[in-house]
């Protein structure tokens, strides 16, 4: 059986990966376009990680299971690495992983594989159109709903309103540096939604005109989510002004909390947000925050809407069907 | 008597100024560059604004006190529609033509408006100076202050603290879209402060390594204070993270209710947002916004500090003594 333990805790002491210098510059030129990508959501992205993984299962660059199992295995390690706040792809690498068979083919093994992104990717889509329907029963007619950054699973469920002749406007703003919040504006309009967009310090003056805000969530533990910065703000201030607050989020986001703070690892580069800054400026461009539970109205998931109280059970729950080590 | 009212009924009822259109031209050409100001806070923008007035006594433009009077009055309104949410420069505007005496002479007249012009450009200053002393009695040392957008009562303060050996460094973010963070960036590093600066959205994510948070105040009056967007964010963060919160705003910004929400006529252009917006969204682009008394700590005045609790009463007593028409 392949030890995907042992060689999770190689990697973490800082072992060389067995794989040749080739595979290794082969894979990590497929995870450039993930590590590039500050506009994504986290399902979106998941997405496109299940290709790179599929295109590693399509090509014969290994000669038996063990390979394919560290071949996956620095893949894994990468889009992670790639990707930090999005425990989506570290869920995706162990459900991968997990499958490996030392004792049957490599055929057997790469067949396994695939049937697992299928299922994880089936998976990601049979649960975002849960949470949809979940997400429009909250959505009140005719108002303004604000969404921030840009989500999938947050458009997704915008465009199941449009499309079931649900009438609403959104709001949202830019999302400084990266401006995911005009892709968001972007993908609304081509679908008929109409959108009304201000800069992020301007949420305070545009949020008493909506009646419920949405934001996705990159990454889900006990001491509460993860999403792009600003989130924290959002839900101070919806919280404060008495919007009702939801994350949208599948159970593929759950995660352990001693794997929870990769997130913080996220600084991004400082001439982002300024070029050139003076001597004495030191420039903050972290990507994500956590935004503790009590902030949020609810979480919906896949399972239906949990309050801010239920969600640590449910969290107890879904972890200990999910996180536990599936030995094959 | 030069009979001000009459003309600001005049002025609200749509009737023409009684100025040449050469004069006009001329003071709307003085006015311009306090137009495009957008990264200067009010007590700068004030001082520019007692300039502008300057030059009008300075030239040869009028024939008598009442000439001169709507010549000063004409130059007023331009002023506060230039910067409607600055409303020292409605006050200013009011004590300048208070002295407009039609029973003396034009040179008398002059200086009679010069010296009211010295005496505001003092008072401001001397103003900024009490209240730094206060802010830096609540500054704890070694420790991070947050500051909000630019004003200059706030780098004053800053600077003031610095020179009198306090250690301590300052967070900001960007403020977009005028980016007047770095304004503030660029004042304080030349100062000696070193920076740390963020984007707007980000606020909550270095609010809770601050110990104190300064905003500066554009006008204030009954139903709270305006200053840049933002201001609310960072306010509500502020209170839930139990950071204390100061605006430092000296008398000159106390407006009675009925010109308050002349800032809300301040709408930008969208295209600083998003040049090419998609057809279907809606850009808003508003530089103000109002905080309620109840989401910050306290005002520091010139006065002294005043708690939000305290600010009505302090309030109510400012706007007997200066908001009543002193008529001579």
């Amino acid at each position: 059986m392949f030890d995907l333990f042992s060689v999770i805790e190689d990697f973490r002491a800082g072992g060389n990966s067995m794989l040749s210098s080739e595979n290794q510059n082969w894979i990590e030129r497929l995870v450039i376009p993930i590590r590039n990508d500050l506009l994504s959501g986290a399902a979106e992205i998941t997405l496109q990680a299940i290709v790179v993984l599929k295109n590693i299962l399509s090509v014969d660059k290994c000669k038996n299971p063990t390979e394919l199992g560290e071949l996956l295995k620095f893949a894994g390690d990468k889009l992670i690495e790639a990707q930090p706040a999005m425990s989506s792809l570290i869920n995706l690498s162990d459900e991968v992983l997990k499958v490996i068979n030392e004792n049957i083919s490599l055929a057997d093994n790469k067949k396994n594989c695939l049937d697992a992104l299928n299922e994880f990717e089936k998976d990601l889509c049979t649960n975002v159109a849960n949470i949809a329907d979940t997400a429009l029963a909250l959505m009140p007619p005719g108002e303004i709903v604000f969404a921030y950054s840009f989500s999938s699973t947050v458009v997704s469920c915008l465009l199941n309103a449009k499309a079931k002749g649900r009438y609403f406007r959104v709001a949202c703003s830019e999302s400084r540096p990266s401006m995911e919040g005009r892709k968001l504006a972007n993908h609304l309009v081509a679908g008929g939604i109409e959108v009304i967009l201000t800069v992020d310090s301007a949420m305070g003056m545009i949020l008493p005109s909506c009646s419920i805000a949405f934001m996705g969530c990159d990454s889900i533990s006990g001491p509460g989510l993860v999403n792009k910065s600003g989130s924290l703000l959002l839900a101070l201030a919806c919280h404060e002004m008495n919007i009702p607050v939801y994350a949208l989020c599948d159970s593929s986001k759950f995660i352990s909390e001693d794997r929870f703070f990769e997130f913080e690892k996220h600084e991004r580069p400082a001439n982002e947000v300024w070029e050139e800054a003076p001597k004495g400026v030191t420039i903050l461009n972290r990507q994500f925050e956590l935004i503790p539970f009590e902030y949020i109205n609810g979480l919906v998931t896949e399972h239906g809407l949990f309050t801010a109280k239920e969600i640590p059970t449910y969290f107890a729950k879904v972890a200990k069907q999910q996180l536990q080590p599936a030995v094959k």
